[in-house]
């Protein structure tokens, strides 16, 4: 029978064998979908946005995250707020998506008032006995990691958010994210469950093939390669790249720039992995040619020489490089379709024509976004046939995906699956 | 887990809270919409059209409720019909949606036919033992309530709907609603669940911000207010508007209109409330400007001044006007999605352009359904959040809420649940 | 409860009544048409395709049964090949749907290489110790039988198919459909449960009311009358009718042309009927005035006066014509969704404006299935009502219905429901 919903899930997590993908029902279930929004995306941290996307005090930004909504918010001190957008009266929507200006937050259905911090402030008709006191809009968890904002929606967070926090602090301190500027924004949907699109993301394997534009600046052979499947010009290739990586990761480190890889990815809730890596022929940025894209660089950064530091998490990927950032989260929205947000960031004073030209600056990830979202289809496609058996990962250029799914097992396990 | 679909629905019933809302499962969960169909909307009454939705003999109009289909009609001698829209062969639908003029009903598929009655006259080639007087076409049980048609889909409908027919009758009668003519009729698909379509129309607390174009002519205040909410002119203006409430009722009722206020809310199985209210403003009719839309009265009003007989039903609510009547049924589509149908009736023998404007007559209703449509949404999509918890209602205007909540819990245990 | 899903399937195969349509809950559950899927469309042997889909060496055709995909190819030895269209590594689809050329088959993803015959050939990166051997696609059961492909997409397909053999390769041989041209192709997707589809096309108790265009050439009276329902005009022709057909079947067979019905409908698990019918009119060919729409003849054809071969089975029909032939097949997508593709076939080198018009070619049958799906919806929406109960079938004409119920009973019991 297709995608049966009556077994358990637990016997699937059984299934799963080392080293090969996920079987079949863990992308294609319902029940495994409402399991996995509850795991992955209430349980555990997630990557959802900016401080740079409320700049200025009074700014308000929605955040839809599959039924969840919630507004991200800079209060009159200068603080960010994260508060979920459900009125305590009887559940309407405070704010619309997107990005507004306000002094209260007002819900529309009867006026009830609240303070930026939540404290409710005003509810006519409620009568003298009303204790307004417990009626605050509901906080949520949230971290600032150097301007990424992190949330947790459950009530109990993973305390172990602060491996990351302490890793990419340093790290991202030169590029001063939070004092940024969202310079674009893209959502695609991809038609595929969302641990393909992570899947997808974990791997250059299929970048020769796929990604003409980002192999400019990309080099797949960072993520692995299996010697003999080489020709003998790109075997030295490969191993030539592989001493400049060296020597490069030293030198940066020596000029105070951390760069090696960090990893927390399995025994562990929160999974990240970060590294410093080289960026291809022009060498500065990840665009058409590789050269920057913005003539002013983020933060306090004065060379555009220091490659590319990527960030990975279970439902994100992001780029710092010195010119500009690429910051994607995903978000599942069914157990076949995806929601992927990038945002490209540049200086919070670059202007549009003068310092950056904006089609330089997106063009690489706005083609391979959809790429990826056209082998992320591919993929959900052929998952869904009944004559689908899970398959070997390359153990060369396969690891991390392998890596996901044993901690994908771990965790839906951890949580009682 | 969001919405889970695995435990049963008492426990939901349990949980409600007197003075709140209900606990979002009963809004949002798949099981509980498939009982709500067969609890409310088969089980017990409702009101799904008019008389004079079939003015002539052989005029035939189908209304689809959900997967039902039932086509009311007009017979040879002027009787009215409420036939099941299913052929006794294959089941196919014998009348497509809309009106039709029609001497016999014919199947379009087999050709089986059907008199006005519903007995099946003609069936060919099924043989001569076949026996055509048990395959006649279901009725479907219905009273014709002062011209309004409420039907019962169940082989059981509950007789207290006698108290409801005692009331309206009498306060109907002058409006001789079954020789009106719908002038225009609207249909819209509210995105929340059919519960929150009804407790939005059972309460005016969101009137004042949301709908300008109805408090032209609607006052809130009637529908209950807090003293302390207010400012003190308002408070003085609300206290005016009793006075005048209570004078215009004893007159009223002393020139024989029914006017006081009946309820049957609570322990019943049929819900509905009526009261004659007063029009603010120019005080004849729901139009822009509060005057009336058609000079031809309906039925044999002769005064404009009467007010405004509101009827409320678990799945409609009525105006009727001197000048005109606003008939509103709602009809659950998923849990998600309901239809709102309006229809404005004037007298028969109205002419449009001549007795009455298009605009003017439905205006404020076209406008007052699609901002209610709006905040419906707002409503729901604030209930799907799994921050939601139900919240307390006002105990001075949401008391309404309160009862159908109330009724809503009592109705399924009844049936079961 | 509209359409409850909780209870099991086999009480409602328990309810089914001899000589009556089936319960409401076998066309409108989706437990039901999970089983129907895994039953019907895998477990049993189901048509899908033509060998003139892919004429030369290196043709793929792609065809989409519900989530399965399958590759029709024929190899560089001329030989018909059916693989799963699922790559070994991680599932993606390896072509897209239509139809290809190609020389290996190469996974877009990462590159891995099959051969034409399904062998894995290259696959990089996979490092030493990977068997290739194991990898192969994995190949589909399949029969051509007279060029039309049946494939079942169990491990164990039933072997009557051996029956269906026999019959139809005698009987086709002449057609040559192997070497035979798709000159048009339709899809269209009906708005009904799969078996109300094979229902429809299983009398001709509807077709005088609704195909006017196909009564031209196809005689209705073939699939049964009640004497008694003629009128005395009908009945005389009906008998003469009768009396043609015999003697045309005589003398058919007497030419070497076997006619007489076949039937396989019941006790087994492939089901299929097949008679030589007699065309009306003009008596050549289902075109608007019953001549032939080409005028070159399907395979080694000389005459245009050999009637119209019929074949059913409980996913497809056909019609083969002196000039030219007509195949339907039909998937299911939902439980109310219906896919229905028809291909028109001609001689190999025909020539559309020369030898063939393809709108007369084609005209019948493209009205004659959108009559059908109209029909096929108008009563799929009445079995979804809850009025509905199976109706008795015509003894006369709805004979074949209530085989095919029998059937569907009696394979959903034999597979364990």
């Amino acid at each position: 029978m297709l995608n049966s919903f009556s077994s358990a899930i637990s016997p699937l997590l059984d299934q799963r064998m080392p080293g090969h993908a996920l079987p079949a029902g863990l992308y294609t279930r319902e029940d495994v979908f409402k399991a996995d929004l509850d795991v992955f995306f209430r349980r555990h941290w997630i990557y959802v946005g900016l401080e740079c996307d409320v700049p200025e005090p009074g700014d308000a930004h929605v955040i839809d995250l599959g039924s969840s909504s919630i507004i991200l918010l800079r209060d009159d001190d200068n603080q960010i707020r994260v508060l979920h957008n459900v009125c305590r009266h009887r559940g309407a929507r405070l704010l619309d998506s997107g990005t507004s200006i306000v002094s209260k937050l007002v819900c529309p259905y009867h006026q009830w008032t609240y303070e930026l911090s939540g404290e409710l402030a005003y509810a006519p008709h409620m009568g003298t006995g009303f204790d307004k006191t417990c009626k605050s809009l509901k906080p949520v968890h949230f971290r600032s990691i150097g301007g990424l904002i992190y949330v947790c929606l459950s009530d109990n967070p993973p305390e172990d958010i602060g491996t990351l926090e302490t890793v990419m602090r340093e790290r991202l301190a030169p590029y001063d994210i939070a004092n940024s500027k969202v310079a674009f924004q893209s959502e695609i949907i991809e038609k595929g469950n969302w641990k393909l699109t992570i899947e997808n993301n974990r791997e250059c394997y299929h970048c020769s093939s796929n990604h003409p534009e980002l192999c400019v600046s990309f080099i797949d052979l960072d993520f692995g390669f299996d010697p003999a499947s080489l020709s003998p010009e790109d075997r030295e290739e490969a191993e030539r790249h592989q001493a400049l990586y060296e020597a490069r990761t030293k030198a940066w480190e020596a000029e105070g720039f951390p760069s090696a890889a960090v990893e927390q990815l399995v025994d562990c809730a929160t999974n990240f992995r970060t590294q410093r890596l080289i960026i291809a022929g022009a060498g500065e940025s990840q665009t058409p040619d590789a050269t920057a894209a913005s003539s002013k660089l983020l933060g306090s950064m004065t060379r555009k020489d220091l490659g590319d530091v990527h960030l990975w998490g279970h439902n994100c990927w992001h780029h710092f490089m010195g010119d500009h950032a690429v910051c994607t989260m995903i978000i599942p929205l069914s157990a076949d379709e995806t929601l992927v947000r990038t945002k490209w960031l540049v200086h919070k004073d670059a202007v549009e024509g003068r310092d950056y030209d904006l089609d330089k600056l997106t063009s690489v990830w706005i083609a391979t976004n959809e790429q990826d979202a056209q082998l992320v289809a591919r993929s959900y496609s052929g998952v869904l046939d009944p004559a689908y058996e899970p398959g070997p990962y390359s153990p060369f250029t396969e690891g991390q995906l392998d890596n996901f799914a044993t901690w994908y097992i771990d965790r839906m396990r951890a949580n009682g699956y």
